[in-house]
Parts: C-alpha cells; structure tokens; sequence
C-alpha cells in the first residue's frame, strides 16, 4: 500500500542529496567540521549539545543549528544564553531537516568564525535517518528510561550513525534496561559503532566523549 | 521549501481520510470502540496496553493491532503472552500508521468476538497526528522523563488528541519536570483535554483512568 509514495520520496531524496554534496563541501572549504544529533523526543539533545559546548567551546569556535516541528526557539534560547551563536529552524511540522533548510541556516551563520557546528535534528527515530544533511557525523542520542528494544525497534536510526550515546544512565537504578540486550541490538545492526555512556545530568561519561572529539578533530586536521 | 510537497501530502490524506471513515463505519456495526495509543519512542505505550488490559479484560473482550517500522513481533508477542489476540504491522520504515493499515490488520481479526480494539501506533511525536485511523478515540502518552517542554515542541501532537496519559510519575524524584510548565502547555494547546498521570512500573494511577474508561464505553452503548 506505500508504492505509490515510491517515486516522489526517490526525487525528494536526489535533490537533497546533491544539496547535502554541497554543504559538506561549503564546509570543508571553511575548515569546519559539523555533527548532526538525532534522537527521540526527549533524550536529551539539547542537554548534550551543552554539556559538550561547555567543555569543547575553551578551544573551538562552535555554532549551533536548531530544528522543531514548531516555530519555538526553547532551544536555541538556551544556546544564546551561553554565548554560542545559534540558528533555529522551524519545519513548518515536517519530521526531519533536510539539506535545504541546512543550506538556508548555514547562510545565517558567520562561518568564518567557526570550526565546529552541532545541528540538533527534530525528535525523531524514524524520518531523520533518510535525509542526508551534509555533515560529517551522525550521532544518536539513546536514553535509558526509553527502554532497551529501540534498536530493535528503530534499525534503519541505528544502522545509520557514527556515534551512538547512552544517556541519562543516572535513571539506571530506576528503570528497567538490559544493557547487555541494548548493547546486543546495537551490535547487529552496526557492529563497530563508537558508544560512549553518559548522564548529561551529572555529567558522567560527558569528558570521555569530548577527550575523544577532541581528538577525532585534531586528526582530521592533520 | 516545502512547497512541492504540498499537492501529494493532500492526496494522500484524502485517500485516508476515505478508509478511516470506512473503518469507523465497520467497527460501529460490530460494536467495537477503539483507541489509537500515540506517543514518542519509550513513552510507555505498550506497557500502558499491557496494564489496561489486565484490568478491562475481566469484563471486557479485546484485541490490539500493533505498529512498527521493523519487522519485530516484540510488542505483539507480549499481547499473545497475556492471552490477547494481536495483529502485527509492519509500516516498512513509514513513521506512523496509516487508515489502510488499520483496514488490512482489521480483516485478520475476528471482530465478533470482540468488543474493544487498542491501536499502538509508530513511536513518533510527529507523524502519526496527521493521520486518522478510523478510530474513536486518540489517546497520547508522555512521559516524565521526556522533558515538560514537549507541548510547546510539538504542539500538532497534543491539539489533536482526546485523552493525555502523562507516564513515569514514578521517576518525577529522579529527573527535573515542571509539572505547572508542562499542563499549562498542555492546556494552552487543548484547554479540555482529559489527563491521568500514572505509573505503568508501579500501577499508580491505572484504575483511574481505566474506571472512567469503562464509564465512558458503558456511556457510548447507552
């Protein structure tokens, strides 16, 4: 009964594909590299990108891009208010971002300022996966209280990241989650995925991830 | 830039507005109430299916369609488990159910037999608002520790609903949720909507929201 629907996602796809092409090369030529955060509502995105720009931002120049179904800037709000410059995008209820509203928030960024950017995607397991962005990583954000069958349940997300973080391992004595049966998911799906575990609440595991950044950026350069 | 999206969406909701009424149609003449159970990933849908259950099947025959994108029969399996015949679809990467869907999964049940049928839809915030199943009743879970900012985030979810269960009270010691900031959202989206905050891991809060329930289906034979 989704055949119909076939050819129009194939021609949505291709044109974001080569808009995707476009700005990780825009990128690149300004020597900046930019991360993608996806996750269900909830997870904790937002509290990620802090912890992360409060450690990273001593040494680099970070930008933020926010995404919402809704034209809220509770987000973006919150970047302002430590100092990082920051774009909201509003996809008017769409479920994902594209290429194309990358392209448009990147107009909005001073670039040459930059050396990192973080786009935080719309709260979402399923429609983010498809779309391409033109960054060059793509990081899940998992939570323990979502429950430990979401790899199982959601495997084109998982399959598709570079990163995988587990957060909010603070709720651990609280919840229900097998981690040897998340963890067990994870690895069928994509076997050598980097996962780091953390609570951006305590900040546990946060520095682990950032050390590792650092370095992954630092390598890069070379 | 979402403009050439715009004519196909339109098309496809006609078409699905079509089916659902249909289905609604059918499960009148059979007697049968349903309720689509909406929410993000890890809200709790199937545990809130679960602890319903336990309670209405004494006096009450049901049945659950369950949604995923992945061919997984995790959910379903557990409805078999407690004696509850289910029907398993599988969207094939599609982020919500459809009134087509619903349709199909309908034939493979023996609706005489029955007299309530719960739909889980896909785990998504997004999505599954936009689309009518046929169903009578649109009930939306969240979740304590998603975060006490998702009315404001996704607003089209929480207008277009009848019933909110707000899950996971048992973590509100554990986790930051400004109660007030949360249903004054809420409130400001859906000024009448009926909430029940529950506890799916304690019970906490079932009963209630199953004795009103089982007043309102005893009202609708009236």
């Amino acid at each position: 009964m989704e055949v119909k629907k076939v050819p129009i996602v194939k021609s949505i796809l291709s044109a974001n594909d080569q808009v995707s092409y476009t700005n990780q090369k825009l990128l690149d030529q300004k020597g900046i590299f930019s991360i993608n955060i996806m996750a269900s509502p909830g997870a904790g995105k937002t509290s990620f990108i802090l912890q992360t720009i409060k450690i990273l931002s001593v040494n680099r120049k970070i930008g933020v891009i926010e995404g919402d179904t809704a034209p809220v800037t509770i987000d973006s709000d919150k970047m302002t208010a430590v100092g990082i410059p920051s774009v909201q995008i509003n996809t008017g209820g769409d479920c994902h971002l594209d290429a194309m509203m990358i392209d448009e928030a990147l107009k909005q960024l001073d670039l040459a300022k930059l050396d990192l950017i973080i786009v935080e995607n719309v709260g979402n397991l399923i429609c983010p996966a498809a779309f391409k962005l033109g960054t060059h990583m793509n990081v899940l954000i998992a939570s323990v209280p979502e429950g430990d069958d979401k790899p199982y349940k959601y495997p084109a997300m998982y399959r598709g990241v570079d990163v995988l973080i587990l957060n909010k391992i603070d709720l651990l004595p609280y919840v229900t989650f097998n981690q040897d049966y998340f963890l067990q998911g994870v690895k069928m799906l994509n076997p050598n995925l980097k996962t780091f575990l953390v609570s951006c609440k305590t900040g546990e595991g946060i520095s682990v991830w950032t050390d590792w950044l650092a370095e992954h950026l630092k390598a890069k350069k070379k």
